[in-house]
C-alpha cells in the first residue's frame, strides 16, 4: 500500500453580515467541494466579524496549524474592510498600496471613466511583498502571503479566485467515497455498521439520516484515498443493508 | 442614555460532511438571524470534523469566551456521532444514560413497534446532570451543560430546538438596524462613509457591494442599540448619497 499524502486547509470567513444572519454565507460550502475534488482535506473553517483582533488571532491560529488557510471578505474599499490591515499585522508586515495592484486599478477606472479615489486605492493594499489572485470579475485583486490565500467575500468573486489559485496549490492524495443509500433508520444500522468501521480503519464512513414521508432512511458514505479500501467498506454495507432487509421481510 | 446589555454568543458546528462539502450547512444562518432577533450577539463559528480532539478543543475555547454556545451535530445513533462524548470530555463530566431520555426514547420505539437498538440506545447518551433540550421532530433530546446547548444536525431538528431554547436565554438590548439603498459603488462611497462611521461611533455601518446588469450598486446598514443613534447615522447616510446624486448629475 502507498502512503497517501495528506494537504490540509482552513477557512477563515470574514465578515459582520455573516453572523447577522444578513448574508448567508455561500462560499464555504464551495471551498469544501473544490478542496475535496483536488484532494486537499478542509479540516476546520472560522467565521469571525469585522475585527481586527478577532481576524488576527484567528489566522495565526490557524496558519500554523494547516499547509493552507484561504480567507473570504474584507478586502473592498469601505472602512469596514479591515481584511488586508489585519493580515499584515498577523504576519507582521508593512500593509501598502502595491504598485502592480494600483496601475491594474487605475487602469481599469481609467478605461470606465471613473474617478480612483482613495477608497478605490484602498483595494490595492496588501501585505508587502504579497503576490496576486487575479480577479477576472472586478479587477482589484486579492492576494497571498505564507500559505494564507486572501480572497473576496462576494461569491462569484470568490469562486473566480478560488479557480485561478487551486492550480498552484500542492494537492495531497484524493479522497474517494462511494455512496451507498439505504431504506433503513440510523438506529438499526448503528451497531454493524460501528462494526464495518472498526474492519475497515482506512475509511472513514459517515451515516446521514433522511427524514422524508415521516420515515427515516439514510445515506452511507464511505470515505477513503483507494478504491481497493472504499470498494472492500462499500461491499460489506451492501451485505448490512441485504442482512436487515431479510430481517424485516422475514 | 441608557447602558445597553450584550450577550453573546458563539456557534460549534460539527461534522465531516460540512467540510467534505456533501452538506451545505444550513443551521449557521438559521442561528444568526434568531440571535440577531433575540438580541444576542453572535460573534464567532467554528465548524470542526467529527474528530474528538478537534470538538473538546473548539468548545473549551468558545464555551470560556462567550455568553452562550449553540453546537449542531452529531449527536444521532451511529459510529460517527461523537459529540455527547466530547462534550462530556470537554466539562470532565461521564458520558451516561441519562434516565429521561431512556424512559423517552423506549416509549416512541415502543408506540412505532420498533425495537430499542444499542444503536438508538446512544441517542440517550449526555454529560451527567444535562438538562434537555426537547425535540418534538423526532424525540431524541438536545442538551444542555453549563453554557453550551447540544442540538441536532438535521436542520428541522435543530430549527424546533432553538424555538425551544430561546426563550430560555437571558437576551440583550436588541441590535436594530436600518438598510439604505445606494445605487453609488463602493468606490464612490467609501471616502464619505468612513467619515460618517468616525462621526457615529455608537454604530456599526456596513456597505455591502452588489454586482447586477454590469454596475456595482451598494447596500448600506446601520446597526445599533437605540433607535436615535441609528435613525441619526442613517440620515447621515442619505445625505451623502443626495451629494453623490447632485455630483454625477452635474
Amino acid at each position: 500500500m502507498t502512503t497517501a499524502t495528506v494537504v490540509t486547509a482552513a477557512m477563515l470567513a470574514i465578515g459582520d453580515e455573516l453572523l447577522s444572519g444578513r448574508t448567508k454565507d455561500k462560499n464555504i460550502g464551495q471551498l469544501a467541494e473544490v478542496l475535496t475534488l483536488a484532494g486537499i482535506d478542509l479540516k476546520e473553517v472560522r467565521i469571525v466579524a469585522d475585527d481586527e483582533e478577532a481576524i488576527v488571532e484567528a489566522l495565526n491560529a490557524l496558519r500554523a496549524r494547516y499547509t493552507y488557510v484561504f480567507t473570504s471578505g474584507g478586502i473592498g474599499p469601505t472602512h469596514d474592510d479591515i481584511t488586508a490591515d489585519a493580515i499584515s499585522k498577523a504576519f507582521g508586515l508593512p500593509c501598502v498600496h502595491d504598485d502592480k495592484a494600483m496601475e491594474l486599478l487605475g487602469a481599469m477606472y481609467e478605461r470606465r471613466g471613473l474617478e480612483f479615489t482613495d477608497a478605490r486605492k484602498r483595494m490595492a493594499r496588501m501585505p508587502e511583498g504579497a503576490a496576486h489572485i487575479p480577479n477576472p470579475v472586478s479587477t482589484a485583486p486579492g492576494f497571498i502571503v505564507g500559505n494564507v490565500h486572501v480572497m473576496a467575500g462576494v461569491p462569484s468573486v470568490f469562486e473566480a479566485m478560488l479557480d485561478a489559485v487551486v492550480p498552484t496549490l500542492a494537492t495531497g492524495s484524493k479522497m474517494l467515497s462511494e455512496s451507498v443509500p439505504c431504506p433503513h433508520g440510523e438506529g438499526d444500522i448503528g451497531g454493524p455498521l460501528g462494526d464495518i468501521q472498526k474492519a475497515h480503519p482506512d475509511t472513514s464512513i459517515g451515516s446521514y439520516p433522511r427524514f422524508s414521508e415521516n420515515r427515516f432512511s439514510t445515506e452511507i458514505v464511505v470515505r477513503g484515498r483507494t478504491t481497493e479500501a472504499v470498494a472492500a467498506a462499500a461491499a460489506d454495507v451492501r451485505q448490512m443493508i441485504a442482512a436487515l432487509d431479510r430481517k424485516k421481510a422475514g
